[in-house]
């Protein structure tokens, strides 16, 4: 037999064709080429007859019969029996990967990244982060990082850090917390996922507003929750809407700024939450998602400080302040909660990357973090401004819902109204809206509009992007 | 009533005693200090009697209006009546976190994550990690990101370290994939969690080695699914014993190198469990957590590479070969399930982390990460062989499993022998080995011993750890 065919590839080093030897010898074996019991030729004569060096030939069969594919006995080196019998039966079969039932109702769209597309929801301004000064920063950490600081570090997170975050959400947000309550965490969405898996138990409840944040809605269909979509008014979250519902272990909410509506939660509802929270043992999940681009006023300050170990869990994240690649974010727990959830995510996480959370932590106390804040409040003000006008002009009929808050703001649209599908046309234009009907829970919200995202969206841009989508909006309309 | 405990704190500044105004007046409010429908003088007559701009107590008011703890009306500004009379009840209630049962059996200890210590398992030899090539790395690759790459990105993860991923596990661990299969990852940790949650629905099975990884059980467990462990034997994860179990989604194992005792799965083992995943539609998860470092011979190849097609999500990490605080990893899926996983991806992770995936990029394809590599295989048969020879100078009658490969041996100890008593013994001596019958499941796996990780041990300090080691086992013994 000729066995040429062993040495087909590319690479004449002694090294490399031993290693080509050896994978061409396995392929042939498991594809079938050469048969089960199939006797080989001695190292010595293979190696002959492939003009390379005996050792080659032999390291290959060693390793081979190491691996079970070549047995050797007194008659020489042959393929295994169980090599080769096996493989007939592994080629008649076939792959089927099923999705699981809890997560099939999450959305199958595959929306674009193209964060620097107009519209774009939830995108801050890449292009005006001090990207100098961000990396001068992590230059400077990475020279106080030692080999001790490359381990999985502490469960809860780089302390520096925590303490940086704790000192200005007391201040900022009026928090009731020390540094000790805070997790420094992936972002929002895993702090989501980890929650809803070690608190809450499947066929639990949770109440959400809607629309609402889509994020929130995967982690808890795929934590297997049940979530009930609780319908916001103008006000926000209506703790009387939720009276006919069945008790819930969270309730998930934006009370500074509703993702994506717009409305702050009045005191009262703050307050009647929290009671129903306390009365129902469940706890307030609140995601203070953008509360730092607040244009008018003092922003409000968080549901978590209102009252002494409230019953809320507070997520903030630096996605939006800093920039969305960063990954991280931080969540406050109440001091009763903290050990559970340290063990929790002692088990179900791992952490790490302090050259990153060092350097974010000097970023916020060399007062470099507050500074980016108000120029972006600034910029974003400006933005939110330009796109108003611009809509008032091009579409003056139609309504725009958003606080002087954030980083979007909403078109709404007449019901009916195929909000999917003018979302679809505004890509090809290549503009990025969200349709708002997407961020309710199936049939549950039935209101429709575009979600339109300004934070990266230049002041000179907005007048051609606006032109487009009107043209678009009132096609769709007529 | 004397209203100058409202300017209590520190600073001077007109800005600070304009906040701690508005801060004292709501903590007043939702203390229930100042009651319900209290009367406040005018701003004017309060700025007099508290010496500070009239302006300052317009603020304070206004904003605290918007909230909702004030109303004014004819009869000037007064505390809301919905602000105080919720604090009442508010102040009787009590906070009770709940773990969910499917976290329950988790591990409760807090095991201390000091990575320096002698014998912690899984943590590579940090001091040896070359820092600086790294940092100059990650500064190379700073200069190249652009605002553009701020966003979340791919939700694959950067398409240059998914080639060089791809190109390296062809070759190195003879896989069959493309860059397209691969997603990048925070580790392993997050990969499982993501799989569990999306390919199986709670209550369906997973076969796992007892013993075997925790992660892995408690990322099962949290998903709701049920762990079936099947012992292992000298040989590794046995199909044979599957027979009574019932049908599983998942198949969890470590082929190349079973965690933590060590065998290494033979290619009869191999095609049978190939055939078994066929069989019954289930997905084996192969976990190659460290094949990397095997010294004996080359790598096995891995199980996915096996056949065509193979019913195989495979797993790895670079926890071990870079440093586990860099938290980045991999998973190779089939080409069948790439659409599926893509769109779970988009769904429940987000991504971003530019910065360090280039870097890594530029890491491997520039030879680095493979000169580290060989290097490390080298450091750690060292360190293998020294912590062999002090083992069996001072606990001669005593088994030491493990193969030539990894990064930790596992001391055997008699059935019966509370390891977890002696792994906090040895704690207390600044040691850290972790106990054996925490691998397993529950009652599963009554084997006792103790891991023992050599990764991050100089060779210089086995023999003073082993010492210390062998005459807290000799006494346990007794």
């Amino acid at each position: 037999m000729d066995y040429r065919f062993l040495l087909a590839g590319e690479g004449s080093k002694r090294q490399s064709r031993q290693r080509r030897l050896y994978g061409n010898l396995r392929s042939a074996i498991v594809s079938g080429r050469l048969a089960s019991e199939h006797r080989l030729p001695s190292s010595r004569e293979l190696a002959e007859q492939l003009g390379i060096a005996r050792n080659s030939v032999v390291y290959a069969f060693e390793q081979l019969r190491v691996e079970g594919y070549l047995s050797t006995s007194r008659r020489g080196t042959q393929v295994a029996a169980a090599a080769a019998a096996s493989v007939d039966r592994l080629r008649r079969s076939r792959l089927n990967i099923v999705v699981s039932k809890r997560v099939r109702g999450l959305s199958r769209r595959e929306r674009p990244r193209d964060d620097a597309l107009p519209f774009s929801p939830g995108v801050p301004a890449l292009e005006d982060f001090p990207l100098q000064e961000w990396h001068a920063v992590l230059r400077r950490s990475a020279a106080k990082i030692r080999a001790r600081h490359l381990g999985y570090g502490e469960a809860q997170g780089n302390e520096e850090l925590r303490r940086a975050i704790s000192d200005r959400l007391r201040a900022a947000r009026a928090l009731r917390c020390s540094h000790e309550q805070i997790f420094i965490t992936n972002g929002t969405q895993s702090t989501l996922d980890l929650l809803a898996r070690s608190i809450a138990d499947p066929g639990e409840r949770v109440w959400m507003e809607a629309p609402g944040y889509t994020g929130a809605r995967a982690a808890f269909l795929a934590a297997g929750l049940e979530v009930e979509a609780v319908e916001v008014d103008e006000a926000g979250f209506d703790p009387e809407k939720t009276r006919r519902l069945g008790k819930p272990r969270f309730i998930y909410l934006t009370p500074s700024h509703q993702y994506p509506l717009g409305s702050v939660l009045s005191l009262q509802r703050r307050m009647e939450l929290i009671n129903l929270a306390w009365e129902l043992n469940a706890l307030i999940l609140e995601d203070d998602y953008d509360s730092d681009f607040r244009f008018g006023g003092e922003p409000l300050p968080a549901l978590q400080g209102l009252v002494e170990e409230a019953p809320v869990i507070y997520l903030g994240t630096f996605s939006k302040t800093m920039f969305p690649g960063l990954r991280l974010g931080y969540v406050v727990v109440p001091p009763a909660a903290v050990e559970t959830i340290a063990t929790i995510y002692a088990n179900l996480d791992r952490h790490g990357r302090q050259h990153e959370q060092t350097a974010l932590a000097s970023f916020i106390s060399e007062g470099r973090y507050t500074r980016h804040l108000s120029r972006m409040r600034k910029l974003y003000r400006e933005r939110q401004h330009a796109l108003r006008l611009a809509l008032a002009a091009r579409l003056p009929e139609m309504t725009v819902d958003g606080a002087e808050a954030g980083l979007h703001l909403v078109l709404r649209l007449p019901p009916g109204c195929d909000d999917v599908d003018l979302a679809r046309r505004a890509r090809a234009q290549r503009l990025n809206p969200a349709p708002l009907s997407e961020y309710g829970d199936g049939g549950k919200s039935r209101r429709c509009g575009l979600v339109l995202g300004y934070g990266n969206l230049d002041v000179s841009g907005v007048e051609a992007a606006v032109r487009t989508l009107a043209q678009l909006v009132l096609r769709a309309l007529r």
